[in-house]
């Protein structure tokens, strides 16, 4: 299942030719081209939209020191930053260097089937997974990265192949893979960028024949991309790769890419937006977007010195899922493991959080659509979503209202034929018109153990335009 | 084919004289024996009962391997348990001991203020750390573990000094150390075992030297002993020992101790009981005792391989406080640190939340006494404390009643004389008499957000009897 | 000094352009094609026949196990040879790579100015260090071996470069380069392999950059190559690559090279022939050849494991240099350094041995031809040199005769012309015309003490024919 | 603030008690007491005086760094030599401890009979090994010295019994033990010292418990003391050990001390005296006596930054054997062996060199006696023995006269009864009185390959006075 190659006399002249597939290799005449109006133009499966949230795991060698961020290794040596510099000093012998964290990167404790059970149990519905950092070290035996990769050094695994096969055998969730198209410090990557990019060693020779191996091999239904180093698109050749993905590759019809394939690019160009990291606008948007975020609010990657009020809360994750949705986003929340393959209990415990939340209130989340309104006018930390064939129309609320009344002005309701439910309450509550629009609502009278959820609720909206 | 040695009882008294103080030589008479009766006879300081609540911490070479629980060489050496026999076989050279574990105990993100401040944000009034499990490691530099002690290898710091430095810097929190009698695989131990503790080298060369030094050098306010290895408190020589604590010792005036001082002695003699791990007998005792108990269900150590569902839940720990306190125990909730000195999150989050409930609640806990009755026995989940002085009288609830009415069965109220409140509340709650004893208290009808604390309540009931 | 490369927008096209320089670019006409025709026609530079004594340096990862062999690698994974599998088994946890050898690589002690030291005063002329060795470790910071080469795991030291700088320094002392073609577990070439060198990948993207990046950066004046991986030279490229090392390279007026280029040169094409390891042959041979042989019988890399008998003596030695210089070949003698930069003291002993051999008996080794007769037919173990220009023949003998004389049946003297001296002892000694042709010479009576050397001897007979 | 202690006197004695044999449990009565005066009297075994070569073997926690000296902890820490500071400043972890090197100290390689079959061919008749130097590490499993051993840390095997096995396995070879009384940095010696040894805990609790163990376990027939830290007998009791090892223990027929018990006895009081390091008076002494010295001029331990000129030659080294027997005493030749248990390529050289001296010559040393005179008066570099029972008398020359006539003064010859022979020659040889003394030996006349050894001869002169 690897790209298919030419045979023999030709290659050594047009090396490049190696790593493309042939043209049109499918049967019918190729539908996307490389460029940008082609690419931009496919439609995105639709099973992205649907699912609405999913689980991002940074993972790798920055894993091992799981101190201040996943970007240690270049706030420790190119930015020199003083935690960094010392925290080496103090620690490890004079010459130590990044490489020597590799083996030490043992994920002796990593058991896929364990984490796919703590995926699926938090109501995500796809993951994606750090292929590669900046760092440059591969978490598959890429051919490509000899020596500096998860099957040759450390782990001595195919983390990949581990999670990917582990994530495929539970029913309805998805496997992705980010991928950093620059390495911080890959002499090829380095040798060209001081050419202003004019010279392409390192793509030619590392990232794209990694990506194609990728690809074949992993068959993700994400390619999350990253790190475009400040080369644009041409240096990548990223359209020429975006087109065998498209049109070629074992998952062209079912794949999702983001924005990131080459300066300019984010925001604009692509599968779905992720404009920035942590993006959250808090209004809808044209094109179809990804917040991704961390429940760590400071780093990706694990970080053994983080404070309990550095981890986002359960209340503000339900926060962030609820406005995300709302404005047609998708939520990829991130968990950083740890080197020795655990994922801490703190995750552990959040990720549990978010499958009790989504329980009860995923009817509201999944396969839902932004409504005409993201929020609520007057009360505030109301936001809807909902499904127009079932004519639903869904009101989450973040505050449980003291009078027990619940004020929403953007739902027109219709007596006799509007409903309103408490989504885990179950019976159709008591609701007046109010003046010109909107609905007031009787919430019922519980005690927190009748509640159906403790962080956020739900109400499901029937016939209300 | 050794040195012979005199048999038996002649030597320990010869050689008791050389690590005991002179008698008398704090100026009154000794006013403790080492005997029982006498040592028994002692009034514990006042300090501890009133406390209630503490934080044991169980740290050491065991949690390196951070896998199982911290009796990880016992089970893996001597029981063989397979568990710990593969994990071993796995992941380490054939040869591998559990004395190499020892320099990969770095603590190298060990700060003792850090520690101390989560410490006291959990509302715990004392700490006890483990000096040294039965693994013979002790965390400071003792003269008589040579090379295995966190000065010498490891850390290559004084663990006990700045944790004690750190913890009584901050007020109302006392320091105590819990010392491991035996040690399971120490020669001398071995030796003396295999004589039916006829021989006493260990304690004699070891053992108590090590106690005499740790009470000296650290001043504890509680000795948390522990691992009698089923000899005799004769072999021990403890009511030697227990003598000078009382009666010469630094501490004498301000020292705790608990009841594990040779086999035998346990929920019988020594200072408060503590009878088994995690003892919790749901009833009243006539005998100052403490629960002993942790929040990772199944070991007290570290362990990297603890699923979520491991660790009990915030309302699970506010349980056990509420029973144990009301039955007149005091309640020490273990955490185990990672080998490199953090606390984990999931521990920290814990703590977190008991401090946040004691914060509220702990008016109905700390220096309280039993009331005479300690549940209720119409409702379930009613535990009592009382402040006799102040003619208080303090009823914790663990469910919030659906009728928004508690019904307590114990209190005898009088009209007009008899209030009622809600810890947190603030605003004095109207209560009914019931027909023969009790009352019924209308609780106020809080939103989840308003409720003074989510994982259990306490009313304050001034002149019940 | 890097191989000029193409500007932009052409490269992608044509990877291997970019790899090559561009024709001509010297100026004149490049005087070889990449034709073995051509190139077998180039004039070895002069300074190789005259220098006759280097030494040979391997030192790589394999330096670390340093048991068996530097094969190590090939035998324990690939062949499973028992005492490699077990030595492995035995020390090392289960899944411990060759990788992991790398860090441990650590070159602590190396001072490249002792290593000098030692090396210039064994008599060698030139030094050949293997740059990397079949494991693909490069000693120096290849941009095609990233993170698997000296500067980025292990030493963190450009070893080329440090010793380079120190041998130059030396006078009258070259340096060289060893480099392995193939690489026996690069992912690359085992995929190449597999289409029976069909594809290109490796050469292309690994081993011919780093041909041009050895060259360009350290200018070696031995370039000895190996390891064909049973690949032909139109697969590796070596004969382009030879033209533009002796057309345009910075070495090319000095450099000399092996004949190991591609599966077939070996013995037929190239510079210099080796044609086996440890070759020897014992007449004179029609192309300049070498003897590439090593101090310690069984291995080329260091060995903790070696008797001592598994070391060559000194008259071992010197017979080898004897036989081979008379032969018309150099003797390029191998040490093995050991993983922290140290030369074995046992190889420092016989480096000494050597240069005090040489210092006495240079004379009849540097610069010098093979004479019409390379050993005597009458006595044994005699061999011959010669300086045509002086009228002068050697006769080295490695048995002090029991007479005190010695019959040399080839060489025909003249009565008043020829002289015949000892080197080291300065008198001319009495000789004696034998029957038909040679000549018996009177040896002076010397003690063991008086006796300019102790493990082989030289005659300097002038004016014989 | 320790436990106070009762001061010197009255302890000490109880204590003794304890740890030493009832007396008189062999039967009759003990023929030596605990005073030099007795002691000093015993008659030195036979073996001793016969045996004249030993092997000294330096092997330890120091084997791991390997630089600079065997004091290597104590020249870092406490003289805080810049190389050393510098050493570890510029390769380790800045808390790297000593104690850290002993998980590093693998004897990976240590095959005892490899090591017994090198020091049998050496021609030695006896070995010393340190089974504990100044740094407290033992090579057995010393129950007084838990986890800071070879059993349990580094070798994981009882060093002591494996190389006393294949010792004793070997005809005519015996096995000894080099004991460090004191340890520089133990903390119970270290506050003995700084109560100028009125406490006694150190030798009590450490040093006496494990010389008994030592000699009850092993038997060795050499106990070597050294390291006596300033400290006097009194303070080691080591009159009372000597006492119990003269009269009772498993080798009080055969074992054989020196003089290095206390301050103030080296050559003064004990077994044979050592006096200093390197002690070579080169006159005769009243009292047997032992050179022990090391073929690496500067280290008893391994190190691997030693030059080649840091080794004696083996001319040097029979010097000093000759010199040595000459006058008296045996020769105690010292090899450091590496971490990793192999004994370095040029020890073994120089062991194998000094075998075949001893096989032609050991005639001339073994079983021998000191003459009336040591050295010829005319001739330098001649040394002789005697056997006065065979009227034997030895002249060793070191230096072969050009003359090919030996001149010695010393011996008075008798024409018709004196004969004299070449050690390894077999002829009798010629010789002439001299006028007055002495006598004229006319050596055989000898190529280099004939003659029986290289480095030093022997003339046996039979009835000579």
């Amino acid at each position: 299942m690897r790209a298919p190659k030419l045979p023999g006399p030709a290659l050594p002249l047009l090396i490049l030719v190696l790593l493309l597939p042939p043209p049109g290799s499918a049967g019918g005449p190729a539908p996307f081209d490389p460029t940008w109006e082609s690419l931009d133009a496919r439609q995105l499966p639709a099973w992205f939209d649907k699912a609405k949230f999913g689980i991002f795991i940074h993972w790798g060698v920055f894993s091992v020191p799981s101190f201040g961020s996943e970007w240690f290794w270049w706030y420790w040596q190119k930015e020199k930053i003083p935690a960094y510099v010392d925290f080496m000093k103090n620690n490890y012998p004079p010459d130590f260097t990044y490489e020597d964290f590799g083996p030490l990167f043992t994920a002796k404790f990593f058991d896929a089937n364990q984490w796919a059970d703590i995926l699926q149990a938090s109501g995500a519905k796809y993951v994606v997974l750090t292929s590669k950092h900046h760092e440059g070290f591969t978490l598959w035996g890429s051919e490509y990265s000899w020596n500096w990769n998860a099957v040759d050094v450390g782990p001595k695994r195919d983390i990949i192949k581990e999670l990917a096969v582990a994530v495929r055998n539970r029913t309805d969730l998805r496997f992705g893979l980010y991928y950093s198209l620059f390495e911080w410090f890959h002499p090829l990557f380095l040798e060209d960028e001081s050419s202003l990019f004019q010279k392409r060693q390192y793509p030619v020779s590392k990232m794209l024949p990694e990506l194609y191996e990728l690809v074949n091999k992993y068959q993700p239904e994400v390619l999350w991309a990253d790190g475009d180093g400040g080369a644009p698109d041409t240096y990548w050749k990223s359209l020429d790769f975006l087109a065998w993905l498209y049109n070629e590759s074992p998952v062209r019809d079912t794949v999702v890419t983001n924005d990131r394939w080459g300066a300019g690019s984010i925001c604009k160009h692509g599968g779905y937006y992720t404009c920035s990291d942590r993006y959250n606008p808090g209004h809808l948007l044209p094109h179809k977007w990804e917040n991704c975020m961390t429940i760590d609010k400071f780093s990706w990657g694990y970080r053994r010195n983080a404070g309990i009020s550095d981890y986002l809360t359960i209340e503000e994750l339900v926060k962030q899922l609820v406005q995300t949705v709302s404005c047609g986003g998708n939520l990829l929340m991130n968990i950083g493991p740890t080197q020795d393959g655990t994922i801490s209990a703190i995750f552990k415990e959040r990720l549990k959080q978010m499958g009790i939340w989504l329980k009860v209130n995923g009817e509201a989340i999944y396969e839902t659509y932004a409504w005409r309104s993201q929020n609520d006018t007057v009360t505030p930390d109301v936001w809807y979503t909902s499904k127009p064939k079932d004519k639903l129309v869904y009101a989450m609320f973040l505050k449980w209202p003291i009078s027990g009344q619940l004020f929403l002005a953007q739902p027109k309701a219709t007596l006799g034929a509007t409903k309103v439910k408490l989504l885990g309450h179950g019976q159709p509550l008591h609701w007046t018109p109010l003046k010109e629009n909107g609905i007031k609502v009787d919430l019922p009278q519980l005690t927190i153990h009748q509640m159906p959820c403790q962080w956020g609720w739900a109400l499901a909206l029937t016939n209300v335009t």
